[in-house]
């Protein structure tokens, strides 16, 4: 079959906690952008991270990539780094005094992966800090 | 960090009442293109609205535009009108006679909310009817 | 296999208008006890209905009832009755006068729906007004 | 309102059957490959079907397309063919010996439906085959 | 804290393959009792199974059980073996005859696992085979 | 209508961040009991929490309870307590060295919103830390 693109996507699960505080900035004034975010003692979230890669399915095993080792690459990458971690501290892909939000991880969660990801390309990231919030980043 | 664009997505709930209804058909028309939509005392939803804007996260915050800041908005501008109203009778910046169908609500969202969207662009209007009903608009 | 008791639960949907009025009251008064639900003009919701009946296992089949048997019953006793309905209005074993609260329409739906299970019991009416507002009733 | 495109996007849902097998390698080389979905007895998905059309929405009805109309287009020439059924042997759009991956299933779906939509155009098919896994195909 | 009992939930999910059938009944009753459940060459599901334990909880860890250690033994008494299998052909602790409804699944997964919970008990398997239909049983 | 018990369930959200670590243990003997849990830098979770009351509807208004009401106890007593906070440092109802496990607080949510509950009873509460993991209290 001759097609064009097809976009595969894959989930995987992440626990954390971080918190936002700008350095150079006083407790009032971090208190008054970051709200409850900048609790001194931290906080956490369940993320959702989902992963899209496109390219054209190969014409013998109909796979854009192999799932599986999508899902070994996130883990690689990214989720054995962050799971059960503390984002301000524990995570060497993490910049010091970077705020850990949901737009600069998928930010930094493009880079830690796209120069893994062989015969199709990396589409986007997503990422969910709750129900409510997402962002997503196409790495342009 | 000089990178492309984030997508940032805020979901908000409202509950109403509408129906489908063109005055100037016989019951019968409604009947037959509304099917049951059309009963004349009303039915109602549970809506989902997902707002996304788009740019560049702040080098200092990380925030593509603030997430509370943004939930404000969309209950100013859309929720407050909108929540358990009558989507026919009660909401000002719905035209007397359009259809209260989540195609043109979409719409309506996104001239109601993009004036209000600074330093960043609204990217799209998500609206979910039922779960296995929803409608998108990027306002073009 | 001879074994106790097994419960098979079926989710159906439907979506409806209501409002929350009590006629003897003052408008003040409807409106601090209901709120944004005493709006004259009605509201809506998607309700997610889940029913429970309980029994054991035929040892032929394995089931407890036929599950498209038990969809058909809820549909012809609630759903078909309910769906896309003012509840106030449209509902013939909706009393008048009697608040279309989750509450209640957990007791009227029992009540529609015990005497045509057969065979094996009702065991349980849950009812989702939202996703973050339930009943459950158990018939005593 | 002159306005642009709105997307419209219907769900539908099978269970079905399959395996990932190439006919012309070993058992070792597709158990290497398909790992538990080379099982030579089957195993199965249920699966969600998300279907979008886009169009301006009709002035006077405010649909993009009858939200009705396109779930019977997509039970007519998808659903019916492939729910309850087993996708290597079953269904007649399926070429023998194609393996039946998401991806290849989401570029087969959206041949059989394209023909099928008037006045409005198809704009994806987006295909859960678990909660973790789906693709997108956008038809070019 | 001396409290009384504690429920403790894990979720794992398998993906399978099934049909109803009686072999001592004709094509034409396996059609009429189990509609398309019955087709000769298979179906699916992707299953949800929530396993409760009951307990108190450690003085010390604060855990009923260890929800790891649940896991491990989930897996190991029954998502090893029904993930990615044929229910009728693959399972050994599924009886050859017995139909593999939801409702007989969940019995015999109590009695896989049952004799492998220590220090807590099993309080219920609950088997979800869509989204709109599940079962629970609980060992009596 | 004379019935019997109704059960009204409200979720409430909270995001936060906690290690599960015995003061008492080496920190091997920790990392072999709580793995990944035991983070020196902490985790965090978003909590789906599930309160249940059980009453007879009022015979006027058709409440068990007023659900706004038992939003604002739920909110009072416990969600502004523990919302984007560390679960082992900031919340004065969890007595330090306590492990913060999800059975922990369902007993601690329980005692802290009991005596708020007033012409109804409280029922249970559902506590859930991940997609896979939850656990109810019942008072006893």
């Amino acid at each position: 079959m001759s097609t064009g693109m097809v976009y595969l996507t894959r989930r995987e699960r992440f626990n954390a906690a971080h918190k936002l505080w700008v350095e150079a900035w006083s407790d009032e004034k971090n208190q008054q952008m970051f709200g409850k975010c900048s609790n001194r003692n931290w906080h956490g979230h369940n993320y959702d991270l989902f992963v899209t890669v496109k390219g054209q399915p190969d014409p013998v095993t109909g796979f854009v990539m192999d799932v599986k080792e999508l899902s070994k690459l996130i883990k690689m990458t990214i989720v054995d780094k962050v799971d059960h971690s503390n984002l301000n501290l524990d995570v060497d892909f993490i910049p010091k005094g970077m705020q850990p939000t949901t737009e600069n991880l998928a930010i930094l969660f493009w880079q830690q992966l796209e120069p893994h990801i062989k015969n199709c390309k990396l589409h986007s990231i997503k990422l969910y800090e709750t129900e409510n919030i997402y962002v997503e980043y196409f790495g342009e």
